[in-house]
């Protein structure tokens, strides 16, 4: 079949939008930017998706365990983190139009246009500045002088009346608790969930038996209020996280980084992701977070190029390193069978859970020419798909309803399942090809005298005639031996 | 044997704490009030509770369709919904503590007071009083004069030095994105989840083909700053909430709202909980909401007393309407067989998940004799438990491991299973039994010759000897056909 395969992002969201994937949060308001709500095709996907990542992380491994911390947690974790004094965007006003920028990305906005406008060599002089600031006075009053002699102008109102370059917490804080004392009682919503794995630690150590090398895993929402956020569900202010948190000898953790970066690569794969669209990129050196000594993305090839979906790190023992000093707690270790002690190493799988469901959809979404026609279709893995199986009495007749809704009752213990007999087969066909659901059961009259149902198949669209006593097992072992 | 039913909160966060179920957050700062984290076996029980009644309400029902709206949402829901306005606790602050209080709470502890010293006749006055503040001046006036007249001192200080009485909005207030504005980015973190249904109660009928009566369900994370937090996970300022929308004909609402009322006390049978620990209260006419035509709790006897796990609301077209209203986008349903248009009513079911999950522990623990020692059990539904299985090699022989891991290794792929091999059988037997782990299974020598281990059922101790071949199917069964 001839198909398109790469997709924009405008099919995506889409198709999101009519087919109850993805919403715009709070759209009757006019929407709230940056944060989106899952709709019913969407909350099934995104918990197909989570509870296989769990399976995987925490059923399938001996030595992974979960925990759920909560949201807030106590300020002090931030300062420890480093996130009070470090998560920040230098930030400049527009006077004007009351409008906030991020200083550098204003001037490499700048940097382009004069590249637009082929001024090459002033444009690599402002490049060699930009890459420079922090050298001269600080941050901000590098990027501050560089707008100030290109008088750069604010990109909504084409004014040129700044405040001053300021560093903006990209935290989201908030007042907790019953005092009139404002500041003590400032928390915030964590920017991450990792420090709810590591301030529970000691917790786990001392309640669930286990020993080094093991495994910590959480899923969970963090808060980030980036100021560039945008390109749908891919960058949120409002995300999911899925993390874990493997603790392990100092000196194995090489070894450790390699092991999980190679197995979380498998999942993308088990998951239905095609491997052509997969791909592992280690960070350079120079460029690796202050807490890290190793990290590496796995990327995968959206419609807005190549972007992480999962990032592997080797975190070192900074985190509990921090922790142990800022809380005057021991986070250490003792082997016994080796008799020594120490700080764990840690390496960090962390995924976010709307960029692997946008993963998902993207890597699905096919346009097939069909009968002249165009024929939308997300082919992911069944074990994903919201709906499993569709099931249609072949015309509104009560004979034919009545074995579909028996059929439909049988399966719902298992399945999700969705009964639909409205439009023509055809149609209703294409309404879950579009929906990414595997297997569609049409009920007719010659199946009433011999207990048979059609079973059609999304991805080849061939068909099957199967006695009604065999379909969960078909089922079963469809999705069991599906292959990309 | 004789068991200690009735047993305090204490007996459950000590278990919660030792086990690994729920943690104090942030305890290695000291803790936070009023959150919780969940630790290994916490976070499995209250996913199994949640995947449960997610199935329930969605999987097991042809017209009930999930979403996940996000915590975030446009500031003018919380204006419509009336949260904005009237979700506030009248608040004193002390000047010497800067502690705040709740001014009604105060005025009652006083009354408490009274009639503890035997002067009833006072402390009925005062509670007259009490009952009719807001018909004399304001609210905040009469509850302060009230104060100001007893001369009523700090709990804390001993103080008499207050502020006045002013209304505190128990919604968390952050700022969002990226304007010098403040005001106009105030947002708040939702304190309930059902408005994230109803802003998108559009959504769904355009998208998901259903069709009045059907119905909405949700799981997320609500926010409020309760000033009175306590009870362990009873009453938290970050809690999570199950609920479910249905949208109903006007006429056919109370019929619908005691059918739900009716489901949802099954449901609670159904994950195991003894009938005589739950009760429905329905709310007097003069204690209803102000959205509510009728409302009920659905109570379990819990330590601290018969309290609301679950309730059941009648919301009539209240939350609709006025968010046809507050956003000028119609919220009629158009019914096209009786051709008529209306704004549907709403049956609303929204249950506390960290309640559940508290529920389900103290249902469950039981402390029994046994041998002359203590044997502390939960006796939770199976379906429930956070660990299905334990896998005990007798004694530490790589014969009786290997068989030991081979089952382990079949069994994960279904279940969550545990692997323990140090301490006796008798201890790790008692090491389940209070995780509420319903099958525990034992590798033996004798087993090696004939392929069998012996299966220990968490509820009786009683022991199966079986073949390797069968343990499946005896676990299968075991969960399915499970009775208090």
């Amino acid at each position: 079949m001839p198909e398109k395969n790469l997709t924009g992002l405008d099919d995506i969201v889409s198709l999101s939008k009519s087919r109850g994937f993805i919403f715009q949060s709070s759209e009757v308001y006019g929407g709230l930017a940056a944060v989106y709500d899952y709709g019913p095709l969407g909350v099934e996907l995104k918990r197909n998706i989570q509870n296989t990542w769990w399976k995987a992380m925490t059923q399938a491994h001996d030595n992974i365990v979960g925990i759920d911390a909560a949201i807030f947690m106590h300020p002090k974790v931030w300062e420890a983190s480093g996130h009070v004094e470090g998560f920040n965007d230098p930030m400049i006003d527009d006077k004007q139009s009351k409008k906030r920028y991020r200083a550098d990305m204003l001037i490499e906005e700048y940097i382009q246009k004069l590249r637009d406008k082929g001024k090459a060599e002033k444009a690599d002089d402002l490049q060699q500045q930009l890459d420079t600031t922090g050298t001269r006075n600080g941050l901000c009053e590098d990027l501050y002088e560089i707008i100030m002699q290109e008088e750069i102008k604010a990109p909504d109102s084409g004014a040129f009346d700044w405040t001053e370059v300021r560093q903006f917490n990209l935290m989201f804080k908030t007042h907790y608790g019953a005092t009139s004392k404002d500041d003590e009682d400032a928390i915030y919503l964590r920017p991450e969930t990792a420090q709810g794995i590591f301030v529970n630690y000691k917790n786990v150590l001392d309640t669930a038996r286990v020993q080094v090398p093991f495994g910590i895993a959480q899923v969970g929402k963090a808060f980030r209020n980036e100021v560039v956020a945008r390109q749908f569900v891919f960058r949120m202010r409002e995300f999911e996280q899925m993390e874990m948190q493997y603790f392990v000898e100092p000196g194995t953790d090489e070894e450790t980084y390699n092991n999980w970066l190679n197995k979380r690569m498998e999942w993308h794969k088990s998951i239905g992701i095609r491997e052509e669209n997969l791909r592992a990129t280690p960070h350079p050196d120079d460029k690796l977070a202050h807490y890290a000594r190793a990290a590496a993305d796995i990327q995968f090839n959206f419609p807005i190029g190549w972007q992480e979906v999962e990032g592997i790190h080797n975190r070192t023992d900074f985190d509990l390193s921090r922790h142990q000093e800022y809380s005057g707690k021991k986070m250490e270790y003792f082997d016994q069978k080796e008799q020594k002690r120490y700080v764990p190493y840690v390496i960090e799988t962390s995924i976010g859970l709307d960029r692997c469901t946008l993963m998902v959809l993207c890597d699905a979404y096919r346009e097939e020419e069909v009968d002249g026609d165009t024929r939308v279709v997300l082919k992911m893995h069944p074990k994903l798909a919201p709906t499993k199986v569709g099931i249609f009495p072949l015309i509104k007749k009560p004979e034919l309803q009545e074995l579909a809704h028996k059929i439909e009752a049988d399966l719902q213990e298992e399945y999700t399942v969705l009964y639909d007999e409205s439009g023509s087969i055809g149609k209703r066909y294409r309404r879950q090809d579009e929906a990414g659901t595997p297997f569609c059961i049409t009920v007719d009259f010659d199946g009433l005298e011999d207990n048979t149902v059609t079973i059609r198949y999304r991805d080849d669209m061939k068909q099957d005639r199967v006695s009604v006593d065999k379909v969960d097992e078909v089922i079963r072992s469809g999705i069991k031996s599906w292959k990309q």
